[in-house]
């Protein structure tokens, strides 16, 4: 099938893919009496009294903004605000289907950090929780952490959702491959909003941070490489990561490597490339829509497990596996954020939601409905222990 | 009924007012794919190729930001963005109910004039309209003042919308005591918001400006009087009406006048100067929740036509009436905003809904299914003549 032509299609049918509608009926005076004037201005005293009252009487406590600065869209580049628009619709539709979560999508007109960050406070009051969406990196870091002391969960999905989905397909694959998460080595390729929060989760997991290696389009991250004195973020995955302060390509990284994480472009890894890791390799290549290698091919080369974010081969990871679930997680129990904690938790409980992991099922389908309730009862445990 | 009380009780069952939906199905793989990824790319192309296509594909032509700052919430005053929320809600569900338009309810965190312009500014490209609502004068004129180029129709419907009902209601009026727009003497007492575009569009509109007088809490406005130099908008108002230098105070203004229009306060108007008013007065009183004077009280005064902002008297003076068609004609024909010459069109095709005007019956119901079709055809007109 031809998505762009269909997409295309649907869009236009119905002008996009989100309505608002009522919760109360609007026919009658009585109707207008009581869900406007006068009546109205008994819930306004109320939340004048005590702003909790707002989570008692009006939709902020299911509400999420989906906001985007249109810097980083899909693998579209900065395509701006507006032009994301039928991105954050999808994700709204998405927060809707899945996690019965009302989200707006919200398209910023600019793109820098200092108006990014006013904005979304001068706008969040109405909101229980914002998603951060296709801000490009390093500026979604600086915009993220600004935004944690609002009272509501902030979170740049790019970053953690797909972080929290590869965490939990790493869990499962390195059962399919006996393999422990304290030995492995692991490089990530791509040292964008996704790369950076990956490598973070996983060392939070337990991994072993000496063994991560990190590439970006320069090759591989170390200590002292002389351009990451531009970029803080970076700076701090060099100190962590890469102990033996290897230097070189990809290529140079994957040799004898168990794991290759790739949030980066079509084609980056070669078949001789994995050939060069280690028996039993881990194949997570996420670039949209063409992966870093084919799993056909990565299969061939004598991988063991591949995953793409396709859904035509095994193996999705796809973010609707955990926002949603965290976002209901994080609004039914009023968290004020999305911790570390809860991410791992989440990522665990997705893992465990595949009962005998095989090279080919490593992670649930994007549309099994159990993920949600089993990921919002995670972000929930945690707050209450 | 205790609506005080109903509404409580209907806006904590159902949380609010408004839910997000969908509009198109997201129960399969393929479904994800026509909707999200991959195929949202090719609309995403579209838009970044050619902004206008967001119109195409999106839900902005048919999308409406309802934006307060909690700064005058009808009757209740400032009392933050937050708590305006039912009042934003509910706007955004009289939309939806009257006009078929997706609106959402923005709330501010702040009350600053340049804050509040910038954050509507950087939300407003996902939106097709913004409707302004619930901002105190001064500020709200500014703000309004500062958004007119953003390419969509942006309105303060406290001012406008209130001020094309006063209109349709007047026109009618005139008509039931047989007097003409040029000859009589009109009193305005409230110099906020509503009061100052009400007068406006009365001279738009062709009343006598000299013969017009506006009072504020201080007693009539003239020119050289010295609070004034505060309030470029009131001396604005002071340099066109009152050509006789009228001073004093509400109950001076109304000696010998025709028409009283009250965007006060409670018991402002009393039964001597209801009496001290021309034969056949015209009293449209509009304080929330409880007028200037009862319209019994008005009536037994001998005042031959009364309106009031509430459901239930006659002559209901209710915003419902214009915003809702005022908006579906501007994002209908693409409007870039809502120009004088639609509210005065507006408010004629409002008034000749009422086909045989009588001193019960100057304006049409409230819930009059063809208000917005009509308003709707008006707007559209202005932009086709």
């Amino acid at each position: 099938m031809d998505y762009n032509k269909k997409s295309l299609e649907i869009h236009e049918k119905h002008k996009g893919k989100l309505s608002v509608e009522l919760k109360v009926p609007l026919k009658s005076t009585e109707d207008l009496s009581v869900a406007y004037t006068p009546g109205v201005a008994e819930p306004c005293r109320e939340i004048a009294k005590d702003s909790e009252n707002a989570y008692k009487y009006t939709i902020k406590g299911n509400s999420v903004a989906v906001i985007t600065d249109g810097s980083s869209v899909l693998g579209l580049g900065n395509i701006g605000g507006l032009a994301g628009l039928p991105v954050m619709e999808g994700k709204a539709a998405l927060f809707k289907e899945f996690a019965n979560i009302d989200a707006y999508p919200i398209c910023l007109a600019e793109q820098n950090v200092q108006k990014t960050i006013e904005t979304i406070k001068n706008i969040a009051p109405g909101f229980g929780g914002i998603n951060l969406e296709d801000i490009k990196a390093p500026e979604c870091f600086e915009i993220e952490a600004a935004l944690q002391n609002l009272g509501i969960p902030v979170m740049h999905d790019d970053q953690h959702g797909t972080a929290i989905v590869v965490l939990a397909a790493l869990i499962n694959a390195l059962k399919v491959v006996s393999k422990d998460k304290e030995t492995v080595r692991v490089v990530v390729n791509g040292a964008g909003a996704a790369g950076i929060a990956i490598t973070k989760l996983l060392i939070k997991y337990g991994f072993n941070s000496g063994q991560l290696i990190m590439c970006d389009s320069k090759g591989v991250i170390f200590i002292g490489r002389e351009d990451l004195v531009s970029n803080k973020y970076k700076q701090e995955i060099a100190s962590v990561t890469n102990s033996v302060k290897l230097q070189g390509h990809l290529s140079d990284a994957l040799k004898g490597a168990d794991i290759f994480i790739g949030v980066s472009v079509k084609d980056a890894v070669t078949q001789d490339m994995v050939k060069s890791m280690n028996s039993d390799a881990i194949i997570v290549a996420m670039a949209n829509p063409d992966p870093e290698i084919l799993p056909i091919d990565a299969k061939a080369a004598g991988a063991t497990v591949v995953a793409t974010g396709r859904s035509d081969f095994p193996n999705q990871v796809n973010n609707v596996l955990a926002f949603p679930g965290l976002f209901r997680g994080a609004l039914d129990s009023r968290a004020t954020s999305i911790t570390d904690d809860m991410k791992l938790t989440a990522a665990k409980a997705l893992a465990a939601l595949v009962l005998e992991p095989n090279a080919d099922k490593i992670l649930p389908s994007p549309l099994d409905k159990s993920v949600v309730p089993a990921i919002a009862d995670a972000v929930k445990s945690v707050l209450k222990s």
